[in-house]
């Protein structure tokens, strides 16, 4: 399935004099040094890195721009040719005429963060990664009035938020935070990423778009369509076809600037931590916040998180286990874990927005909902101690930035991570359906089930992160090949993935087969449509352009 | 601007035993009379009807399928040759196909109550109008437990109110309705239509479309794409790119099934009234709202009503001022009329949802905000007479389905409307700036203003109506021409409207021209690669297929 497998599509491997250049397909060494000769004729020589040095995986500080820090099959098989670093809308524009003129694949990324669903790694080996945000990372208006911002794709969550402080609106508005702060918020939102607040959905609050099209051509969506339009930010459509939607996680343009709508401060925030023991409570906690969740009670996106998640982002699995033996943790062992650290099998995080003359009545509400499960606990943040995950979840749900979510990356040495991402409703017998799916799945391959239910109002995505030892390829493998079991498992039960690792992305897309494909069928006309040349994000989603499907590219 | 104007583009028009028949374009009655044979092969005769009789303008409870009951141009510009009812998606199918081998355009309407937008009729003389509604009318599921359902295009909001009740969840799931019950709920969403509940945006709620592309095939968006899906109604993407947006507003198929959300109960609701005596309380009344809207302290979608559209509800114009002889309402008029229904100048129609323990103290706070402006009057229900415009807005905020509205076409005789629907942020200033010009070019015109802003968070709806006497063309022609003085003289300023009339689609997407018309470019390109033949309703939204496009049907 990787590289090896499929000579005739990758680029060829070529030595330079300081390591191995992958080149973008169908392309010589020679038409290669060409391309780059033109490509530095109008970027300069100082925004363009060939990618021949060494691999350097770099850390989530450090992104790595060249291939897929967290690779699940070979290191160098999703891998740039060089990583170019545009200035401004016109250079995008002429980046994409040269790719257009040399056939060459690009590959935009806003930071490159996407870790666990592919980093900053093209599906396409040899591919030319835009980063995007290194040098077009302006925040370009913040409307107080209407709480919203306009960003370039270089904008990262902290730098949002630094940026509100500064200008003194810190306390007014509010952003939407993922897991962790250092992401891009439009990356995210394109790959319709998922945070906390009642913001959390931040496809949802994005608000007009500009994109560079496939031929070159910039577009504007959204009121900013209409020249001098002050509704920019407002109204998220413009008169006729609202095409936004095929710019996310899509290969259809790379988008140079995109509105946001922020939160504006509730005037208070409640969060709070509830302890289920045992098991099977999962299906009557799920059942119990399903009626919550629609009634807006809750109103934010809280998580039902794996006690176990909970204990990882404490210890490792060695400090918990010493002779696990890289085996999985059995429930026995979990057990006791739990027990050490006074967590139970699920502990749901959540939020309460608003005045504490409102939010101290809601919580009790909340709790008489949950009193009647057993052995059930009610905890704020008084309550528990300092390295409490809850004081991490309570920044998160006011939209301030953390990286603790990076401390269960220690479960095992050298963690790589893949996440496996399915939507499920809100039911307790999905929930339990999917978990018994995971974790049977997970044991059968060596790996410890770690799972979060994020909840919206009427879905969850269930987000299942697989921890391995990048240093040991056969682990690697074995993590793809579970991920490969479980998509399949998944799709026989009626659940698909809303967003996969670039590996997995032929697989889950054609889990969307209904009609015989109709929704690829449907994708690929538009593709084709924009993109005749197939230069942009060949295969993203699952998504081939004429030119290369059908001749082996899909995993 | 009319047929007579275009004669190389209309269809011709043939005389029959009936009446004149308006053939699609470029068929001749020979071909035309093959193509209905071959059509009642498959569909029989009885569901297809030759638009061959008298024009009859109907009712809104009888709605002429045949044209624009309220039409602008000739009555007969906008016009179909024929009306097909379709009884299942295989049927649709077949006539999709059945269009691209006779080249003959197609016009589906859900319920056909589009009026003051077009109604029922086809931009291009002589389409076949598909009345999806009639018999594809089903409620295909009601989950009480998600709080969705899944239509049919000829559900309206009064079938789906009337069947939640029936089926005993009236209480349990609100709907949100329009001003009036009678559209199709699949049709005013696809129209982005709006109403005046939390769930008003009907687009943004919708999750889920089954969709009949140009060329025949269908297609499931969302988790329905992947057959045995239990999450399509809960969630509203698919893996890969979101396609939805490109049928709203759009002509790039045909919506044979829709998933919507509901409102859970939200265990009461307070409706009130808000009275802005003097003129120039716009302003500030706007101002005071913004923060309401953007902190959720007002959560749905309330309007900010000219006094004078109530008196319409209650009088007509000849009633209040006998002596008008066609001409507006001069100020002096206006005030007496405003007095004599105990109405401000401005009225704002809200509703707090919620138990009455959260209501009430919510509604004190409403109160004190307001507090400050002149000769300002709060009323609830039990403070107003029984024929009060606020009973009918209670019942609409509490997504009960009524007709009231369409009391306010006593206005002027034989009414028709037009109307025109610039988006604005939520600021005094703007709001005033587009009430002064609205106003100022309705006088002008000899027409009444008569405006309302529905207001969501970050922007509202202003929807100014024109009312003109059907049975004069010259009023007619100058409601038209008045409308393109003021989509030009919004886009003058800023301002661009969120849906217009099948009549002016060329102008108002015009006014969205950034960067050379890229987004119309860009749509272009879609619909070429959907709809090679361009059966699909070309012109809709100003978008037409290349066999169409600069051949002078632009109006
Ligand atoms: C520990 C951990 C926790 C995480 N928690 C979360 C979480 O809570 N929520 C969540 O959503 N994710 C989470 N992630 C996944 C991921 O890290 C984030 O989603 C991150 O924000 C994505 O990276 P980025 O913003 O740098 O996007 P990028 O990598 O820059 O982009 C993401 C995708 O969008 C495309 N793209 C980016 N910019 C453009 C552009 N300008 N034009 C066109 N296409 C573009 C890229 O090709 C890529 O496919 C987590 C990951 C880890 C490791
Ligand atoms: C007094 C009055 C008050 C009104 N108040 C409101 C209001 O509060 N809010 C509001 O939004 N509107 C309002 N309207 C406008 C209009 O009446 C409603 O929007 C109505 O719901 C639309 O008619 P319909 O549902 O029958 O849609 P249709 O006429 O059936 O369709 C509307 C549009 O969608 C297209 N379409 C319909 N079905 C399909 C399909 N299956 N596939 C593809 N395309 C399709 C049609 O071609 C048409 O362009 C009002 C009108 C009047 C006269």
């Amino acid at each position: 399935m990787a590289g090896s497998t499929h000579p005739a599509n990758t680029g060829r491997s070529v030595e330079t004099a300081r390591r191995k250049l992958t080149l973008p397909p169908g392309i010589s060494l020679h038409q290669f040094e060409r391309a780059m000769d033109d490509l530095r004729s109008f970027m300069g020589t100082e925004h363009i890195e060939i990618n021949d040095g060494p691999l350097n995986d770099g850390d989530y500080y450090h992104t790595a721009l060249s291939h897929d820090s967290y690779s699940v099959m070979e290191r160098d098989y999703f891998i740039a040719s060089a990583v170019v670093s545009p200035g401004s809308t016109a250079d995008v524009q002429a980046i994409v005429r040269w790719a257009n003129k040399w056939k060459i694949p690009l590959w935009p990324v806003s930071i490159g963060r996407n870790l666990g669903y592919g980093g900053a790694a093209p599906r396409v080996p040899g591919s030319v990664v835009m980063n995007m945000g290194l040098r077009m990372n302006q925040i370009l208006n913040v409307d107080e009035h209407t709480a919203t911002c306009v960003l370039q794709p270089g904008v990262t969550y902290v730098g949002l938020y630094e940026h509100l402080k500064k200008i003194g609106l810190g306390d007014k508005l509010l952003i939407d935070v993922p897991d962790l702060g250092g992401g891009s918020v439009m990356g995210n939102a394109l790959d319709r990423g998922v945070g906390y607040t009642p913001m959390g959905d931040h496809w949802g609050n994005h608000c007009g778009m500009e994109v560079v099209l496939p031929n070159g051509e910039v577009v504007r969506t959204g009121m900013d369509a209409l020249p001098g339009s002050n509704c920019g930010q407002s109204y998220q459509h413009n008169f006729g076809p609202s095409v936004d939607g095929i710019f996310s996680q899509a290969s259809n343009g790379i988008v140079t600037r995109m509105g946001f709508w922020l939160m504006p401060n509730p005037g208070g925030m409640l969060p709070f931590m509830i302890t289920f023991k045992h098991r099977d409570d999962l299906i009557d906690a799920v059942d119990t916040l399903r009626p919550m969740m629609l009634s807006r009670l809750l109103g934010n996106i809280p998580s039902l998180r794996l006690g176990m998640w909970d204990a990882a982002t404490y210890g490792s699995k060695s400090d918990y286990w010493p002779e696990h033996g890289g085996r999985p943790v059995p429930e026995d062992i979990e057990d006791r874990i739990l027990e050490q650290e006074d967590l139970g099998a699920w502990v749901f995080y959540g939020a309460l927005y608003g005045p504490d003359s409102i939010t101290a009545p809601t919580w009790e509400v909340v709790k008489s909902k949950f009193a009647h499960i057993k052995d059930v606990r009610f905890q704020l943040r008084e309550d528990v101690p300092e390295r409490s995950y809850l004081h991490d979840r309570a920044a998160v749900f006011a939209g301030v930035p953390t990286w603790r979510e990076l401390d269960w990356h220690r479960w095992v040495p050298n963690a790589g991570e893949l996440f496996f991402a399915p939507i499920s409703p809100v039911s307790g017998v999905d929930a339990k359906k999917q978990v018994g799916m995971c974790k049977a799945r997970c044991i059968e391959y060596g790996f410890d089930y770690l799972g979060t239910f994020y909840i919206a109002a009427r879905e969850m995505h269930h987000i299942v992160t697989i921890l391995f030892d990048r240093a040991k390829p056969e682990e690697r493998r074995r993590a793809e090949k579970l991920l490969r079991v479980l998509i399949d498992d998944a799709a026989k039960l009626g659940y698909g993935e809303y967003r996969t690792h670039i590996a997995l992305g032929d697989q889950v897309a054609g889990t969307y087969n209904w009609n015989n494909n109709a929704l690829m069928r449907l994708n690929e006309t538009i593709k084709d449509a924009l993109d005749p040349n197939g230069i942009m994000q060949p295969g993203r989603s699952g998504v081939w352009p004429k030119s290369y499907r059908g001749q082996g590219w899909e995993l």
